[in-house]
């Protein structure tokens, strides 16, 4: 296992589906930030389950609650440990589950690693894990406002299969993200792409896409060769997440259809600053910000759990069939949104904090 | 700066691409390992400019020398230091580039970040900066064929632009692989690939692609939730490379197109062990791997140096144009090939290593 | 902030004095370690105020809550969370204490590197901050029993100021050890002891003392030089607790008036094992441990709150005085042995792991 | 092995005592700090063998080779790297040695952990390795210049064996420390402790001593609480040094002699600061620097080899005898103090930037 993430601004997240709770505890924190705690619940609120038509209908409060590391509004430079209390649990659903791997999902890898694996729901391998996350990122963001005040960090779901929206990473807001339950950024097509939801939960079916994620406003510097690149620490930051499957920033595959010559960025000085007048680069150069738009996508699977019968083994190694059951989402795109701004924004402000210790 | 890659067998490169040369120590790799220096020395081989028509005509002997931490051909469990001199130093040839910006190079942002930048060559951001990584890899590839003896690390270019491969990833071999300077597995299409390089060489402009990787026979239980998960570690290691601007596993960004029903990847046992027939999950699972063949992809942009004039701003920061020179590749692919392979190698290595110490 | 300790077997602490809490996370913890949860609270009861006479009579129940990690009484693999409440907070009593230093303790330094402070009580400076250790002990001590049996950590009280016990590492047992409230391994000894902090007490005064430990049954091999040798790493783990001020294993400083001929231990073949028949190497050589008794002892200071008028300063830089108030360990010793114990297990543990990794 | 020291100013060092050569690899050093490759020399001059005659006559030039990381005398942020060659190998004098454990030596140890050992000398466990560090430190010192000028770092010999050293740590210079060969600071004593060293080195013995260390002009807030402490890590620093045996601070062990009364340090405000009127605390509390003297003393055990006949075994596990050859210092001291020093120089300097990513 291993659960911490960043270096200087760590978190270590905890915590299974089923259980006590999850959580995070956050170190390296500076102290006397203010930090409302209105707003680590709001994040959790855009995650959680319930929150529409078209995400799991389970009922989870997902209400945080802060042990230590605050005090009266301020961090004190200690570490801020935040608890999620686990509530809505139907072990009854999973009973099946227990015995025989889902497919697609971690089931039986956790069994091949450990030779135990929590009995219910995912354990710790459920999308759950990432309310730890997002807590710590609504406390990050707190970090940047008051460290380095304008960046903003934006995704937005880009495309549900083939449905692909057009946004303009310039320019898109997080009104209009938040105005359509699918959470893309482009209005047009937020109703064709529920309806396609709603449409394969109806036949018990899934389906994945792609989320896109700018950051605007993020200084020049931030990186660390060789190996803590800012697109190595995105690039992991996202593959971590559950039933993501690909990342690319800038100008990503597609890229690699062009040549030198159309893909490279010329350097002009634009307003008194070195900017470049295209961004193929997706404003990384060389593993550092060169403070254009940051923007990079991510490729999410459609979800495993599906409302079909499916070959699958018992832990026992016995051919099986298994058909799920259950409250789950036929997207995870929607609620996916803001766990890739909250990874995006640890990422940041980690290496903020690290270029801090060096500059 | 951070150039330290792995938990517990950690390497530690160092070095850029003017001064008095380049290298690595590796850290926690266990003792009495047979470790052939003639190894090392191959690997190193095959990354090294020079040795076919269509990659930089640079001349570095690139020769490894190992200061510590072997006797007699046997690790003895202290670090590992080898180091590789610079030799073919050209200044001159760099003389324009340490005042202009070479557009879509780190130039600009390593100043932005450190206000200081190697006065000529790449320095640190150079892809002379990998021969650490190859050269730790391939000690690395003997850990585990002492540990674990059969698991096969193979990359080859999978496209150079739209020129695309068709490539078995359960039956190349490296045989096949080698048998061409282009380094791609389907020697039917090499010859169009090296054409299209050369002639986009004797246009002054460059070539990106894609390598796809394979290891065979992984066995399961590898990776590190959550946040060291497999995938994420070989992401973050691929997104470390020079030039790298997307990753995706299995089905990747295409997968997004399917359905659950059609991506998730029914358990079977075959030969009495859990299989999957079908390997959309690309050999991870939840972050573990599954004991099916782990499959990526890298996306490589077009070479930033091009012979061609370009818009760019000097470090003083007054607008200019730049026109490469010296002796560069027009594709870095095939060169890519065995660092790809180095960097997946060392991720499967220290997670082996991992998982020992709690299996 | 720096709460994590171990580099396999991590434990990340977390929680003020007074707050909602204070807790820890353990990452890196085996699968399937039978881990009783009397046993973590049995130690948590070892250091609570309020267990005799002699130490603090604040009420604090202490009780132990496990969020996450355990299933059936087996670990999962996963981060194991433990919480404890804060209950008995009266931050009337330290008022003043929020505004004037207390000397020798630790609110002056967190002023001056937090620029905040908790407000009341030591905060995160409180050996409070160790029930979090404590814990995460008592599950790495079910760890060893598991992986390795047999290893006993044992430690004691060796003086209180001039007060020395006689004990002998070799023999000693934990039921005589807690034969008496003071802790100490020399029953003789313990009345005297015991008169001595209680008339110290009385007199609105504090004392320190020595806390000695054995290793026993540890095997050869443990500790990884050459920055984490075992007694590195031990000395490091007591030195972080509060109120500690120095280190020593094996002869330690008296060590430094023997010639080398007197101080040598000769190896012996006994049993067939290679011993040494004297042991002024406290069981580590060269940073690894030898399979003798590891002994090393430890400094603590007199408490630094006394019920006393002293001098000090405010917050606002005005000379004052302060006499202590509330309730206080007039001698920490006693409930400092198991803390001295949790901390040396969690060393071993984590350098078991690490060896499991190479080995 | 585990040869990585530091968190932000991190230093990974490598080389055996034969073999190609020993060295340091910086990571994590601000760019643009003056580095003066004549300092790094001056320093290893300090601690190399012949340079007296109380020390090893061992010839080593022991001259610093800087591979990467510097351009014309400034830092460029990148992995500075420094290699010393190994040159004057008689690996016959260790022949006998090869099959013989000596006692008190590492040899035993390292053959029990990693089932290798250097065939001669004492491979990685011989104070050879500490080349790596003191070179580190040497730019450690030059990065304080830079960015805290002013901060003092003076170790001494206080002790050899009952030979105690009158000195003053708030006023002892540097000249005086370099003016005798035995580096006390009592000049008085130092013709004392020669002749001891001279006697008891005819006698085909060895003798150890205590080394006393002050850092002056330390700002307060250096310490990240709980677990890397400054005094934690100062206690970790010192005891990875071969032939350390313990560690104290401020009042150390005699402190535990007196009542909390005498022990506490008043603050009083001095010229407009926040002073102690007494300096028990050795200018550290609750783990964090309070801007008073940090004083600490580190025990060094006599050397192990001696002239004489020893009880030992074989690696084949049989009863012999061992009598030490070879050139070996009698008393480690003299050329243990700028070693003591560069480990305070390299743990301050890493909790100065780790101070500035969260001040």
């Amino acid at each position: 296992m291993s659960s911490t993430f960043g270096q200087v601004f760590r978190i270590h997240t905890f915590g299974e589906s089923h259980g006590g709770g999850v959580g995070v505890v956050i170190d390296g924190c500076p102290p006397r930030v203010p930090v409302s705690v209105e707003q680590i619940q709001h994040e959790l609120d855009r995650r959680r389950p319930g929150q529409s038509e078209i995400v799991t209908p389970r009922k989870e409060a997902d209400a945080a609650e802060i042990l230590s590391g605050l005090q009266d509004g301020l961090t004190l430079g200690s570490p801020i440990s935040i608890i999620v209390r686990n509530t809505d649990q139907r072990p009854g659903a999973y009973e099946e589950m227990a015995v025989k791997y889902r497919p697609s999902h971690a089931d039986y890898t956790y069994d091949a690693k450990y030779g135990i694996r929590s009995a219910s729901g995912g354990g710790r391998a459920s999308a759950r894990e990432t309310i730890g996350r997002v807590a710590a990122a609504a406390v990050a963001r707190q970090v940047l406002d008051k460290l380095h005040p304008g960046i903003e960090v934006l995704a937005w779901v880009k495309s549900i299969q083939e449905l692909n929206a057009e946004v303009d990473p310039q320019t898109v807001t997080g009104e209009t993200i938040e105005s359509n339950i699918v959470r893309t950024g482009d209005p047009a097509m937020a109703e064709t792409m529920i309806e396609r939801i709603k449409a394969i939960r109806n036949d018990g079916n899934s389906v994945g896409g792609v989320i896109e994620c700018v950051i605007r406003n993020c200084p020049p510097g931030l990186g660390e060769p060789i190996f803590d690149k800012l697109e190595a620490d995105l690039a992991k930051a996202m593959l971590s997440l559950p039933a993501t499957k690909g990342f690319e920033i800038g100008s990503g595959f597609a890229g690699t259809l062009l040549t030198g010559r159309e893909h490279n960025d010329p350097f002009r000085m634009i307003d008194g600053r070195v900017r470049t007048t295209s961004n193929r680069s997706g404003g990384v150069q060389g593993g550092i910000s060169n403070g254009e738009n940051i923007i990079f996508r991510v490729a999410f699977k459609p979800t495993a759990t599906i409302m079909t019968e499916q070959d699958t083994v018992t832990s026992g190694h016995e051919n099986t069939e298994l058909k799920g059951r259950g409250r789950h989402d036929a997207c995870v795109l929607p609620r996916a949104v803001p766990i890739v701004e909250a990874m995006a924004t640890l990422v940041l402000t980690d290496h903020l904090l690290r270029q801090r210790a060096i500059g």
